[in-house]
């Protein structure tokens, strides 16, 4: 990948002859942006462009450059593919749009492309990209004139639209490296990400993803990764995730941008949910070290936007640090009235010193040098007037931070005069630990994340996230497509050791009988045929059977039903299970066309669909894990045993758990799969139904 | 309250000889805001100030001013109000800190001011306020130099803060007028909401509320002048509110912010949960008339930009608008692979058609005139270069608003050079019906808010938010203070008509034996004793006794435990209850110091915690408010009956619902009561237990 970001030489192939407005020249763009190295153009017909000789064909190229960008129309760009490959260039940027972003037509040129450039050894960027910026060494693909940053930040930008480098200032704060890798034909995130990882000039990591192949090896490269370069994400595309169809509960209830959080969550990659988020985490990420812990001391000058801090940390899990004693038995004396707590409400202090700067200074000092103190913010107002001219934050901050050695975040935020709220913040744009915020949401958000990061980076690393082989499957082949009910689906079950519900399989109306009081009262009564698939719809279930009378009246009601309905349909016997009470929870399966199988566990029978109440997790998983989902769901206390009333026995239901896993990746065509209800009871849990949907 | 805005002539009080930085003068910020009136200026023993000639005592002064601006120490300013009030000044801002904000001598200091001005027929702003501004004619009470806006906004804003004055650019966007209403000691913010309601120069109103008085008189002062002016609130405290202490599920449900939430929501006041928020939504609101549906068109140079406002919307409750087939005909055959949706994806037709900024003209146009079609959202980047000085989104603008009579909104997001952003952005700022956001969250927050305004105004007008009279009660009165259980409680509740599990008091075995008979087994048995209100936690309760014999066991063990236990005790007899079987529910009440009797149902029995699926309204309700409650909750498709379960009986929990409101309103004592469980069956409801507590 570092050839791609720093090219020894470039051709360009489908550069206009025009230049200036309504061109868009990437030859002007890269001569604009400084580029070292050497440009190469070919033209069939034009022999120079902005002074640039050019060749007709890439075959008359006096070298190999290291770099090829392709911007011609969709059609010709196979055969300008080839004649790169062919030339033996390694490195190809597909410019051009109207691929797999357009029709069938698309996908299959941009397929022809792919093709064609690894029967060579050859790679390609996009196509439909803007391509790679690289301030650092002075190379653009782009055919926007994008200003190059003197001064480069040390954030890589890897996204699927190029707005993230015209935009960098408006969306990640600072601009860094940038790809943009379009419809990610061949070059992928992953493979991005295997070069940043080492790349000295890297030390922020943010992603725009609207999708992703190699799921899991993605998971497995950032979770490396991160331990040593925040990755911070923003996955777009939830809505239309939501609306897809599903088969099941579990599909239903378990949308793909859950399992995409769910993912990321896994890998350690700091998701931001929005434009506004994002900026204001990258801006965290560029100006702090990590919070170590969630506590913050807060100073404002009115005790109103106290209240409005805590309120944010609250939304986004920080907390107000205790309020430093030594600071209160400095600055307490000096009024008598005014009791100090965290958030610090400066204003008293400030009329009663006749020095507001002087108190803001002091009770900062005083916050951060505190233990118990992992970072602070401060809400200051900026004045144009004259009158305010002893009000300089700026000096005032840059004291502060000499009593701040460990570099503990300082988050400020201006309100006032706009203009001069622009200049003082960018007075301190330079000083290391501080960074100026647009509102105290933001701060709190950035510096929020810089916590997650923290806590991602203390908890033990994750396992490997590759998907286990498929073991020999227990139960043979499934039907390549379908849907999998009753005896055909509970066999599965059994061959994974799934508690199925005990159930006898009676020939007639004695043997029922038999196995009823064997297992003892009440039962449920099932008919069994390949022709009644549906049988809760047409009654072939009867619930709390209470006693053998019941049974036998019962036994011949469905025998009737069965012949009037189906007279010539074949009944495999009458199944009589035990009835079991307990809490009914709903297990199940999902696969992710990114991620692969997920485990899903939660509130199930009629409360399903109205608690939504689900806990997710890549399968396969430990025992550990198993337990960990439970532990996550809303109706855990009801599960441990909630008001006096009995819990249910959890190993049994992590047992379950962990089986189901090892079913779904032994059974790769499984698509969906649920286990609603699972009973669960002091002593056991019980699988009495399920529902395989298998195929694509 | 006018002549708090425009007084025409102002005494300062406690004005310091001292100016410039650091002195906070208010007589030079007054002076240097243009007052147009006459001031005066009370001194003990400084001659002048300023020039200004000052008066030793306000006994002195030759005229009885309009309004008086005290800001001295906390200790003098009640000998400052009388010498004013005395003196027949009806109007004071005491700007000075220490009051009810600080301590209990300053809640004593606070309460003499108020009673001395009210017993002399003057109004107090504050204390502990900034006072009021007012840019329209030129009236500042502030020690802070605002500046003074030329063309001030219609746009008002209420404030418990100065906050908002000082930083209007940041907080709202514009500065219009401001009140600070600080402690609110006196002037709340009911009384401004009734000055302003008529006020010319405000179209828009703007609260910040760290908390209220006169909560019912506020909704219906709201509900008023929403009909023709919006209000937007920003309620801060959420956190403090959580972790109030509360004696029943009820309390702990619901805690006073979500009820500020309900209240403000039934009085159709937009509440804005954060600072970010507010700004987006004042930005809206001063840009644009409120949407009339809730469909977007969005264009935008990058496809990725569209997903993401895509997401936002749904965040939002916004939708995309169908696209435009006009828009289609003319511009898909413009390029042989683009198909067009909404969003808009323009660079591919900009690209074909060499001007992206015709494109963009005529994709907005095609959607602004589409009747489907009710706002629009632009995503366009800036540029610096002169290679793109094709690109002229301002020239664009005012073309197509020139094809939206209607003024359907038009927000616009700029990206790119930051300092050209804000050129175009200025640029903008004039044309009605277009604004320019920071980012397509806040864009979207705003419109959505103008949105949610809009179904504010169509829908009915709520009824009158006052709290009826205590009637008679018709349980007689209860204990000042307490908790009631068992009997007590339940005797309440028959007195409303609350359906009370069918029981009989019986005092011997055979009457528990014949009642039993009567209502049919199985049955509850309760022991009935003042010395047993723990009964459950006793043993006191058996569930579920199924006949006659184990009638008969139970009675006797009952017998046995309560002699056991309390052999002095008093036993009333065992009560022998109807053992219904229905889904749990939570009916309660729980009084707010704010807004009074909140009426709440939710999931109940061992869900009631772990759900916390709760509906909630002001007391009383009405059988429609009451049924809307019950549409509100989580649970309510298990109610209505779902997935082949029978659904409960709806007409007898709307009618436990109303009943419960009217006790709570003929009951102003009653802090919480809570009905867990109430059952419902599919043919009635059913209290069965009941807690109230009562008093402070």
């Amino acid at each position: 990948m570092q050839r791609f970001f720093e090219p020894r030489s470039v051709v360009l192939i489908g550069t206009s002859r025009q230049t200036g407005p309504g061109a868009y020249n990437n030859l002007e763009m890269l001569l604009n942006y400084g580029y070292p190295g050497h440009i190469y153009l070919v033209h069939p017909k034009v022999p120079d462009i902005m002074g640039y000789k050019t060749s007709p064909r890439v075959a008359d190229l006096p070298e190999v450059p290291d770099l090829a960008v392709i911007s011609l129309g969709r059609d010709r760009v196979p055969a300008a593919v080839r004649d790169c490959v062919h030339h033996g260039i390694k490195r190809l940027v597909v410019i051009s749009q109207g691929f797999a972003d357009a029709d069938e037509k698309g996908k299959e040129l941009q397929e022809d492309v792919v093709r064609l450039a690894r029967e060579h050894g050859a790679r390609v960027v996009g196509p439909n990209t803007m391509g790679i910026i690289n301030p650092f060494y002075g190379f653009t693909t782009a055919f926007i004139d994008v200003p190059r940053d003197p001064n480069p930040a040390p954030l890589t930008v890897v996204a699927q639209s190029g707005a993230f480098q015209v935009g960098a200032v408006s969306f990640t704060g600072r601009m860094g490296k940038a790809i943009d890798i379009g419809n990610a034909g061949d070059v992928d995130v992953v493979e991005v990400l295997e070069y940043l990882e080492h790349d000295p000039q890297t030390r922020i990591i943010v992603l725009h993803m609207e999708g992703i192949t190699r799921g899991r090896l993605f998971l497995n490269t950032a979770a490396r990764i991160i331990r040593t370069k925040p990755i911070i994400a923003i996955k777009t595309g939830r809505s239309a995730a939501g609306a897809q169809a599903a088969m099941s509960h579990t599909g239903s209830l378990v949308g793909e941008d859950a399992i995409f959080d769910l993912a990321l969550a896994e890998a350690g990659v700091i998701r931001v949910k929005n434009l506004v988020e994002m900026l204001a985490v990258c801006r965290a990420f560029l100006h702090f070290e990590p919070l170590k812990g969630p506590r913050l001391g807060v100073v404002t000058a009115t005790g109103a936007f106290g209240i409005i801090t805590a309120d944010c940390c609250e939304d986004y899990g920080l907390e107000l640090a205790p309020f430093p004693e030594a600071l209160r038995e400095m600055e307490e004396p000096r009024i008598d009235w005014h009791k100090l707590h965290n958030p610090v409400d400066l204003w008293p202090l400030g009329m009663v010193t006749g020095s507001f700067t002087g108190v803001f200074k002091r009770s900062l000092i005083g916050l951060l040098e505190d233990g118990r103190v992992d970072g602070a913010v401060a809400l200051a107002p900026v004045f144009v007037s004259p009158c305010h001219a002893d009000l300089d934050i700026p000096a005032a901050v840059r004291k502060i931070q000499k009593h701040n050695p460990e570099h503990k975040p300082l988050a400020i935020l201006f309100y006032g005069d706009e203009a001069a709220m622009v200049a003082q913040a960018r007075e301190l744009a330079g000083d290391p630990g501080v960074a100026c915020f647009d509102s105290v949401d933001e701060a709190i958000m950035g510096l929020a994340a810089t916590w997650r990061y923290r806590q991602f980076l203390e908890r033990p690393a994750p396992g490997d996230f590759t998907l286990p082989e498929p073991a020999v499957s227990r139960r043979g082949r499934l039907p390549s497509e379908g849907v999998l009910v009753g005896e055909e689906a509970l066999n599965v079950l059994k061959a994974y050791d799934l508690p199925l519900v005990p159930g006898v399989l009676a020939a007639d109306e004695a043997g029922a009988v038999a196995a009823a009081a064997q297992m003892g009262y009440p039962v449920v009564l099932k008919i069994i045929s390949a022709a009644w698939l549906h049988k809760s719809d047409w009654g072939g279930v009867l619930l709390n059977v209470a006693n053998e009378a019941k049974l036998r009246q019962g036994f011949r009601d469905l025998l009737a039903r069965f012949r009037q309905r189906t007279p010539d349909g074949v009944l495999d016997g009458i199944l009589v299970q035990k009835q079991v009470k307990g809490i009914e929870l709903l297990c199940g399966l999902k696969r992710d066309p990114q991620f692969g199988p997920v485990l899903v566990a939660g509130a199930g029978g009629i409360y399903t669909e109205v608690l939504k109440d689900v806990a997710r997790a890549l399968a396969p998983v430990t025992p550990d894990q198993a337990a960990q989902m439970l532990r996550a769901l809303k109706i855990y206390p009801i599960l441990k045993g909630a008001r006096g009333q009995k819990g249910v026995h959890l190993p049994s239901l992590v047992e379950t758990l962990v089986n189901l896993s090892r079913l779904a990746t032994d059974y790769p065509t499984i698509r969906e799969l649920d286990l609603n209800p699972v009973l669960a009871t002091p002593e056991a849990c019980w699988c009495v139904d399920c529902r395989i949907v298998v195929g694509e």
